[in-house]
């Protein structure tokens, strides 16, 4: 099983000392975070798109750049791209560019992300949202697949015999879709896409359920059962003590949640999804990983990816994390699962 | 006097060899000049922005990104970026996000580029040229000013109160334009912006007229005249034997020119060029000097930016070039200016 980090730079205030750090400092510390994702052994990782004052990332392609150009083999991917308010022959030419500069290490997750900031910023429909992802999926895919491209649609001037340059390094660039409804599941499974699903609330065993969605119509559908390729993501923090999950981490989750789901976690709550059935991927290195494993073993899951870094914790706790995710929680986890 | 290189990725035919390389090979070696370009003392390296099969780049604050991943100090700048054509919320974002990871070194030239592949690729008319200009310039000089934007304009969809994020590291990103006819050079001064005037063909003393244009006008509409900002830009080779420049440049700089004037260099036409009254900066130091010099002199210029690694000439002789702008060039033109 592949282990991973992600990232939205976010802008939370440290419930601890109360100060919010500048733009340019969290920059600096995902930078951090990649190099001690690739020290740890970590296969992937991740970066999402934003477009409000409390996240530092708009410009995926960039970042993963800058974190191409301070590693050198761990792979790059967005968590997700935002496709339905991009013009999609610049996110090629972006990720290709960035792709040739890594040295063939980029992915793409396609996604509805979090906050919809972006339909107002860029001048779309949040109505339009689904005509606009299938329409822009459409033409990713022959933008990823010919250097030269003719196509025409409602949402894009068309392309009439256009070059697309540069090409990126990879025949093609990987590309998963982020989806979470079951309706949206199953369409991921329908178009033949690899899946990542946020696992972010609630119980374990619903993630479990949307993942038996989309491998039952992967089937239906008649695609290759080994070509099937699932993913799990979601909040992560690990520390040897569980009392650090209560006063460490608790905190932090709380002011990093809040824009999110308007109404302050309680304690209650946090319990409940830290419990062994419950979502959030918070707690001892044994805790967590009886979580994956559960994940993997149901599922067949072929990574996992964590964002490790929320909330304004400091980069020693995150990278402490991330340690024990490259070494513990990945140990436990081939141990239980054995294949 | 600042000293700069620039790059537009060409993909040329080496004449030499017949061969090709990738845009693999090509990427890897814009970063290694990027590296020559600080260990040679420069102040500046710039990438032009370009859509075709012929240039590896065409998501220019990407390739910024990744020089700024590989050098401390130098500045960084887009030469040009075809604003025109690109929405201007993701291109402040874009350079923002490379300044922050720059440490506060990019700088952007807005221009027209001396392709259109542009315009039918992302749904423009070139008719609609100066008022796309125009329109997109006003709208980032708003992005590049305040944290929260409200505008409406003709090109792009509307702004109410949108957060723009992330904001850059310097307190307002350094803006020029790019222009070389006379009206845009006038244009440029009375909307008192620096102006990058390229110095690409024909006679040098021209060069000095559209500078005079430029200042002329500058203090006509009254603006500061310690804040007039000139730079120049153009193709360079250096050579400390002349004989080089015909037998080992001249057959690159016909193909690297021959898309772009459609008729292939004559040698006569080439001795012109390289004549001390040619706008050619190519030969040896103390001729290229002389030609630098006398710009300095007439205009008071800043900045002198040559493209430097064009028509598929080898690493080692591009670099050789670099050094030579570096060391004998400035100390030659220092002198000969002394201010």
């Amino acid at each position: 099983m592949e282990f991973g980090v992600y990232t939205f730079g976010d802008l939370v205030t440290d419930p601890h000392t109360g100060t919010t750090i500048s733009a340019h400092t969290r920059m600096l510390q995902v930078l951090d975070l990649a190099r001690k994702a690739e020290a740890s052994g970590l296969d992937v990782i991740g970066v999402g798109e934003h477009h409000g004052e409390e996240f530092v990332n708009s410009a995926t392609a960039i970042m993963l750049t800058a974190m191409a150009s301070v590693t050198s083999s761990i792979r790059l991917t967005s968590a997700a791209t935002l496709l339905s308010t991009a013009d999609p022959v610049r996110t090629y030419q972006e990720f290709a560019t960035a792709d040739l500069i890594s040295n063939g290490r980029i992915e793409l997750m396609f996604g509805r992300g979090a906050y919809t900031d972006n339909f107002p910023l860029f001048g779309y429909e949040l109505t339009d949202y689904d005509a606009l992802f299938l329409e822009k999926l459409h033409l990713f895919q022959l933008l990823n697949s010919q250097d030269r491209v003719s196509w025409s649609g409602q949402f894009r001037p068309p392309l009439v015999d256009a070059p697309i340059a540069p090409r990126a390094l990879q025949p093609q660039l990987p590309v998963c879709i982020g989806a979470v409804s079951p309706a949206s599941v199953k369409r991921t499974a329908e178009m033949g896409y690899p899946i990542s699903i946020p696992v972010l609330d609630g119980k374990l065993e619903t993630y479990v359920e949307l993942a038996t969605i989309y491998k039952e119509t992967w089937r239906t559908c008649g695609y290759n059962e080994t070509e099937e390729s699932i993913s799990f993501y979601g909040h992560m923090y690990l520390s040897e003590k569980l009392e650090d999950t209560y006063s460490s981490f608790f905190p932090n989750y709380q002011n990093y949640r809040l824009p999110w789901t308007k109404n302050r976690l309680s304690r209650i709550e946090f319990d409940r999804l830290i419990a062994p059935d419950g979502a959030l991927l918070v707690g001892t290195p044994e805790m967590v990983a009886e979580k994956i494993s559960y994940l993997r073993l149901q599922t067949g899951a072929k990574r996992f990816v964590g964002q490790i870094d929320i909330g304004a914790q400091t980069e020693q706790i995150v990278h402490r994390s991330v340690e024990l995710l490259g070494t513990n929680v990945r140990a436990l986890v081939n141990e239980k699962c054995r294949f």
